[in-house]
């Protein structure tokens, strides 16, 4: 074993151990720790602020883009947001102990299904700090000690704003090791989180696609995929056009670096005529590059669009395009492209809607709203952790009840079979 | 890519486009096709048992051991069981459609979470061939494409099985693909179907733990690991002895080839001098060899454990046992020792069932009762495909519902943000 991948076992056994406590402790004791928690944030504001002015330095230095720098950068306000964050957790309901069903079965015996911790959950994310404080809270309020692996280009801010957390829960009486960072830098030590099996019992990668691929090539504990999304738009013959219009521009254009922005838009031919020309006119507007397939790239300034283009989450002010015959159409195209995240239809014809709703599998379908409303926040989940686009476990966004698992209790008085 | 490993991707495209069609079944015509495949089954008797009779005779050729030779073979009575299981699917609820969640949010949009299937179910499993039928059934009723790669062991009974099953779906206008057998007996095509990321979207192994590890090393697309069982029964100073030594006695010898029969007896000190004899004597009775610590070996007959013991799923007339000093004791040797399964616990004292329930996390603790009911029939679950261990997505054992996933549908009248 190498230096690393044995430093990382050690902070693993270690979250294990803290874990067993940290599952049995109450939702007072835990959302005490919360508010202490954001409270250390605030009071540790100077060295974090200070650590995460080395970071963009080093940053800054070596030619990073000015959109990951801005992501990177910290300052009273964002910092005051990841305190409220904290806050905003303590205030959700405990999802540990909640019975999911329970009976009592033909032979006497009570049976209960209960949500518990998983125990220890691993997090390897891109460039945000204050995702250190987000995960750190959900997963301390569902019980569950965390191990966080944040990039590289962060880690001054990641071990400042986890010196914080951590002296806050030593004085909650909860243990320091329910939160940690994962030593090291090398490929090596991420690579030893992924395969730590017995010690994470769920590692979710939050970053671009990369990320996600290599994780899941790689690693052998269980895995919850997130974030990638090639969201689609299909505007229907039947679709009230001003209402399109307005979905499409607010899909594409609101936020473009988040994963559910709309990076495709389907529409049918029927009305091409009329919505092809004010929909590219309207993306222009907002500096959108529209790439088209035959029909949109008749139009001024319309890029000719490859196959290529219709896999792509650009995550930037660019589009896909095509004209589709039908709904069915529509609907394959969007298997054969989409990557289950969210996709939308605009229509008002009801058998088109019932249609395109069914038969599309994705995390969230939606019927005339932008797609960026699949969110844990606008969801009403009141934290999220990332949005999962596979189908195991956690599908869409994910909050605290899709951090826990479950557990069978079965009571009875000498039972035998 | 070989020869096997291209045949098995041909299915599993096949599975794929048979999905789309089967995840929009109605429960109607679902039923009626289980009810079909029950008589196509019974109705391929002469076939079914002569494609089995090949295999037994390959086996017995083959020196296979007499109990997997029972696993293997089928009579009159195990073909009319699996008939009668394929009935039992049948009157089940429709997993499929069911609302998990549903609310109107602020800004006036409709959320709804539904049950929708999988997609594409791959399932590797061991000797028993009624495991086929069984498997189809559950995957056909929560809209599942199956793709069944049984021990090669049953490779003619199995291919007689769903040659009947798919004969029963063309008459039902449910796509044959639904029900398909993996080609090719390579350990290549295995391959193949673990790493089919994009085809597959859940892999459940059941069998040994070679199978399920192997599963877990190799698998690139999403597993549910089951059926590992190295399950404790902890007999309390508070215990009934008299239940105590029933449910120990049932738990071992009830059926000792199950996940959740009993491998370890762990007895608190202040009850060793009553109890160990007469449980040694019980379990000695029924021919069952005990492995015991120190305290254990002392009496006639008992052979000293080594630490292996304690970590083995024996599946056989052998139990690992050890006196510990009290319940913390009990807790700690099932954290290092269980595989996670049910764990049991004999007491009356409530300070000590509450400490033991809340600080075992096994997919089901038992309170006095036999560790033989961790059981979805036992359970009502009226059909069971295997019994989780892992911690995503489903723990313990799995139903129709289990065998869902979900997606959300939000529906809004132009709703932008």
């Amino acid at each position: 074993m190498t230096h690393d991948a044995g430093a990382v076992r050690e902070v693993a056994v270690r979250a294990r151990t803290a874990s067993h406590d940290l599952a049995l402790a109450i939702r007072a004791t835990k959302d005490a720790a919360l508010l202490a928690m954001a409270r250390a944030l605030l009071d540790a504001t100077s060295s974090i602020l200070a650590a995460n002015a080395e970071d963009v330095a080093r940053a800054e230095e070596a030619g990073t883009p000015v959109n990951i720098i801005d992501r990177l950068r910290l300052d009273d306000d964002r910092l005051a947001s990841m305190a409220a964050g904290l806050r905003d957790v303590a205030g959700l309901p405990d999802p540990v102990g909640e019975v999911v069903r329970g009976s009592v079965l033909a032979n006497g015996l009570e049976l209960r299904q209960l949500r518990v911790p998983f125990g220890v959950v691993a997090m390897i994310y891109e460039a945000r700090p204050n995702v250190t404080a987000d995960a750190a809270g959900i997963c301390l309020k569902s019980g569950n000690a965390v191990l966080l692996r944040g990039s590289s280009s962060a880690r001054s801010s990641n071990a400042a704003i986890v010196a914080a957390l951590r002296s806050a829960l030593v004085a909650s009486g909860l243990p320091q090791d329910a939160v940690q960072l994962v030593p090291g830098d090398s490929h090596e030590s991420v690579r030893a989180l992924m395969r730590a099996r017995g010690l994470v019992d769920v590692l979710i990668p939050r970053g671009g696609a990369g990320l996600i691929r290599s994780v899941i090539e790689e690693a052998s504990v269980p895995v919850i995929e997130t974030g990638v999304g090639n969201c689609h738009v299909y505007v229907d013959a039947s679709a009230d056009l001003d209402q399109a219009l307005a979905i499409v521009v607010n899909a594409k254009t609101h936020r473009t670096s988040v994963c559910n922005a709309a990076e495709s838009l389907l529409v049918h031919a029927a009305v091409a005529v009329d919505f092809l020309p004010r929909v590219i006119e309207a993306l222009q507007e907002q500096d959108v590059t529209v790439h088209g397939d035959e029909r949109f790239s008749s139009y001024d300034g319309v890029v000719r669009a490859t196959d290529d283009d219709f896999r792509t989450e650009y995550l930037s002010l660019d589009i896909s395009a095509a004209v589709v015959h039908d709904v069915e159409a529509a609907i394959e195209h969007i298997r054969t492209y989409s990557s289950g995240h969210s996709d939308a239809i605009v229509a008002r014809d009801q058998v088109t809607i019932r249609r395109f709703v069914a038969a599309v599998d994705s995390a969230a379908v939606l019927v005339n709203a932008s797609t960026r409303f699949t969110d844990g926040g606008e969801f009403g989940f009141g934290a999220e952790i990332g949005i999962s686009t596979q189908k195991l476990h956690a599908r869409g966004p994910m909050g605290l009840q899709e951090m826990t698992s479950t557990k069978y209790v079965v009571v009875g008085d000498g039972h035998i079979r």
